[in-house]
């Protein structure tokens, strides 16, 4: 593990990383809660994050039971207006729409097995509860940890509408509380992050 | 990793484990689709199962935001008929009810991280997405693996039903369809298992 091919190529990694951040945050490409984790974890030594995404909801188009048959219908980084809801089913879809709230997903890289246990012991400080590595090799170790705030169902199919529109503004509130638990979750994580992490 | 103590350390909670399996089968309380699989890998010489669920079918009640506050209202292990679904909702609760569809979750434990590996291997091969080493200790190495097969939405809250009864119904087929998928994928991954672990 103290061999220097490995280091260098996790330093390498991490190089590019950091690049990739830095152009994505000029373009605003990173959503506004992650932007500050995301910028601690490039600025440590020992960590990078190769993907982020901070949770959002979302009206997922199914034309059948493949990924490549799944569209986005609509996405926000956001809480949305119940409007915005009612407005995305009204316009034409031919699949199934679902209603979704994805929680926020981070993948953290690092040099070895102590620096990965150190992102599961932070994990598990900020009240995370599903995480784990998902790659453990010599000089490259990814951490997944993903949020579980959750809503998910189907509200149409073909042209039918399956839910009224009281029900749909429930759903609109109840997705933005849980973005809402999402993100402040997030929050603490990132906090922990900064406590530990070198 | 070669000392003794760890490996004696694993071979009592894999014992441990064992027994607490073969009482469990013999008492019933193995879902059906998962008994082969925990059969399987109790069998071998490099692996035990923690705990594992092979999906499900739940109605919950949510009397608060904390886990504590948080109720099974109804629990199947198998598919459902609408019927039960709209009886569920018929009888008396408090809080948010939800109906949700839980995606199949396994613990494996494994001596080291060339059996984690391994796991995680089979499990790419068997098209599982989520999955990773939770705890990466000496002698003590545990994989989470998790479906992805959800639904989950608020039906009711207090004595009002949000949701109309052809929606249940719509709901109860989509349940259904998401857990034989959910128990397919399932099968996928005991079937990889079952080519490479020892």
């Amino acid at each position: 593990m103290t061999s220097k091919q490995p280091l260098a190529r996790f330093a390498m990694v991490k190089e590019r990383h950091r690049k990739t951040l830095e152009t994505a945050l000029k373009q605003g490409k990173v959503d506004e809660q992650m932007q500050g984790l995301c910028s601690f974890i490039a600025g440590t030594r020992g960590f990078y994050t190769s993907s982020c995404c901070s949770g959002r909801i979302i009206m997922l188009e199914k034309r059948g039971e493949r990924k490549t048959e799944t569209f986005f219908h609509r996405k926000w980084h956001r809480t949305v207006d119940e409007d915005e809801l009612i407005d995305g089913l009204a316009e034409g879809t031919s699949g199934e729409v679902w209603l979704k709230v994805d929680p926020f997903i981070l993948h953290i890289g690092c040099l070895n097995i102590w620096g990965a246990n150190a992102i599961l012991a932070a994990m598990k400080n900020a009240g995370v509860k599903r995480g784990g590595i998902i790659v453990a090799k010599e000089g490259k170790f990814i951490v997944e940890l993903q949020g579980t705030e959750r809503l998910g169902a189907p509200v149409k199919v073909g042209r039918k509408i399956l839910v009224q529109k009281e029900y749909i503004k429930y759903l609109a509130a109840r997705a933005n509380a849980l973005l809402e638990r999402n993100y402040r979750r997030l929050a603490k994580l990132e906090q922990e992050f900064r406590k530990v992490l070198e």
